[in-house]
């Protein structure tokens, strides 16, 4: 079939809006109708060519939600007709890491999502008979894209998928963190680095567990507003700092925050992270995703002193489990996603929806197909 | 009083026998007879010169247990002819770190602590007529010594005092980051770095964990017997590999192990511990102490992908409340102590159990005065 698609061609090019050619769904495999889908700084990031392991030509995207087209043989979870968010962290229930009950990252179609492709190792995507890359195992840049099963949430038909799209990546990412990596507790000082979308969801998810106190950090200012909306109590703009930020933190927190959170992908800025968390028992989590082959350095000391140091992938969330709760919350009004939707646009202005993401001045772009 | 001691004059020199001048217990101070003294890596750091917060000169030592000469004035919790283990990390109970229940790292004494000096900024030891700082609030390389009542454990008397000793340290700080900083489950699967006290203490805690499999790794391979003995299944000489160790244990435990920890105090070797830990949950732990300034380093993707990162100091052994169960545990044949005592000398051999101990023959030389 046909598909209304934004494709990219090469690294460092505008997306191209093309009409290209969907396959139907294989074993294991549905077919989604992409009814919105929102622009992230990981789209951008592989659109740029800095990621290494970027593969073009492509169908990118992976914040989005649409309705079931089609499914292939052997899938019984699903049927046409039902609400679906796609999921890069896929939950097979049945691989070593699922059954582990300790992490998210389930293994199932890991290796095939890495390469561009579908499980069975081939694309269901191509144009003029050549083959465009999957990728993020989700692909919400084209109206019609397929997906594994085990790459599915299904969620309420009540929810409006123009908002719920978000818990594709960034808001589940920085609530989960919060609540299934850190496990805040009531009473917890936190601090979180950079106010995008995920640091405004791991301000939301510090106010669910109920901190006493969320230390907002940013050096756009422009951020404090919608920060404050959320919930932070402190706000701090490095750059007007005469001392380092970890420096500045530890001293308005007497000895540091219990939990802080790098909501940014800055090596330097993880570390701060971690150097502002207590002595003794602060923790550290890592949101943000360096540049490749970047790396992260502190003394030995401020581990053996007893911070820790962590990390999260999708907000430690399995993705077909959590998720449905997650919708329900946002139809509750215990989930606020309105807020993070600056702009909404229809999907063919996807190129003006980075435009707005690398200047600052939108949370998320919501398109509609 | 005078009281024989071996004190380090200057960095780099080996330790002076000679008779110090001590002065009595001050309020909130003990006077303790130490009946004997082990030597450990960190007294050879400090007395190497390399250690920026070394000072000099100085009366070392701090792995070493004894008996209550006297006690100072508000000292309510011990009387002569206690036996006592004195604690580099006291333990008052009151302070914000004691109070949070989650940390063994107590505030109360820090401060002067580290300045060599006792809680009111004096020091109880000289020569001459000039000063002697104190070292690690402990400083058991003096016949008698002064110590704070926040950091002596009170032990059994019907312990020997010769092999418990050892709890003051390196045993209890290797059994404990397994036990208590870890909390290793029945069942998982651990690396060992280094093979020091530390790191046979640690495996010695493995099995106590019920550990199924227990990696130890050196690259003296003169260490495996000994690690065989306390409980280690498999052992790799990381000399001997063709690719680089943490790619190794990744192989040989289908993905990486459940724990891994740093015994040694090389910062690349931290980072090799961390990186054959289980991507999803595996936790490494942080025992060793780096040399001054040194940092750690790895890709943030090893967090974001599940791993942990922590530290460990005196194993989060609160001293006070814990060791006098350790000795119990020693004395019920629980813990091993005994296979840790490679020598034994008279104090006035001191400087021997060092060589011994550059030299990696001796695990700990106990020293008799």
């Amino acid at each position: 079939m046909k598909s209304r698609a934004a494709i990219a061609l090469e690294a460092g090019k505008p997306l191209e809006l093309v009409e290209i050619d969907v396959e139907g769904p294989k074993a294991g495999e549905v077919l989604v109708r992409i009814v919105n889908t929102a622009v992230c700084h990981t789209d951008a990031y592989t659109l740029s060519g800095a990621d290494p392991e970027g593969l073009f030509p492509s169908v990118l995207g992976h914040e989005g939600a649409g309705i079931v087209e089609e499914v292939g043989e052997g899938v019984t979870g699903l049927v046409p007709g039902d609400h679906v968010i796609p999921l890069y962290t896929a939950e097979c229930g049945k691989c070593k890491f699922c059954l582990s009950g300790k992490t998210n990252l389930c293994s199932a179609v890991r290796a095939t999502q890495g390469r561009g492709l579908m499980p069975d190792g081939t694309s269901r995507f191509s144009l003029d008979g050549k083959m465009l890359h999957h990728y993020m195992g989700t692909s919400t840049f084209s109206e019609y894209t397929v997906v594994p099963e085990v790459s599915l949430a299904k969620v309420s038909k009540e929810a409006p998928l123009d908002k719920i799209c978000l818990l594709g990546c960034g808001v589940t990412t920085g609530i989960g963190a919060v609540m299934n990596t850190a496990k805040v507790e009531p009473g917890a000082t936190v601090a979180i680095f950079g106010l995008g979308a995920i640091g405004l969801a791991a301000i939301q998810g510090a106010v669910m567990a109920k901190a006493s106190r969320i230390i907002a950090i940013d050096i756009n200012e422009d951020k404090f507003d919608l920060a404050r909306k959320f919930g932070a109590t402190d706000f701090v703009n490095p750059s007007k700092l005469s001392v380092p930020v970890q420096e500045a933190i530890v001293d308005m927190t007497d000895g540091g925050v219990d939990y802080s959170f790098e909501c940014i992908g800055n090596v330097k800025v993880m570390r701060a992270a971690l150097e502002c968390a207590h002595k003794g028992w602060g923790e550290s989590i890592i949101i943000g995703v360096a540049g490749a082959g970047e790396e992260i350095a502190t003394r030995p000391f401020q581990l053996v002193t007893g911070r820790v140091w962590k990390g999260s992938a999708f907000g430690g969330v399995k993705g077909r489990t959590e998720l449905p709760g997650y919708v329900e919350r946002y139809m509750d009004g215990a989930i606020n996603l309105d807020d993070f939707v600056t702009h909404q646009m229809p999907f063919e202005k996807i190129n003006e929806a980075f435009d707005l993401l690398h200047e600052g001045k939108s949370i998320r772009t919501v398109l509609s197909f």
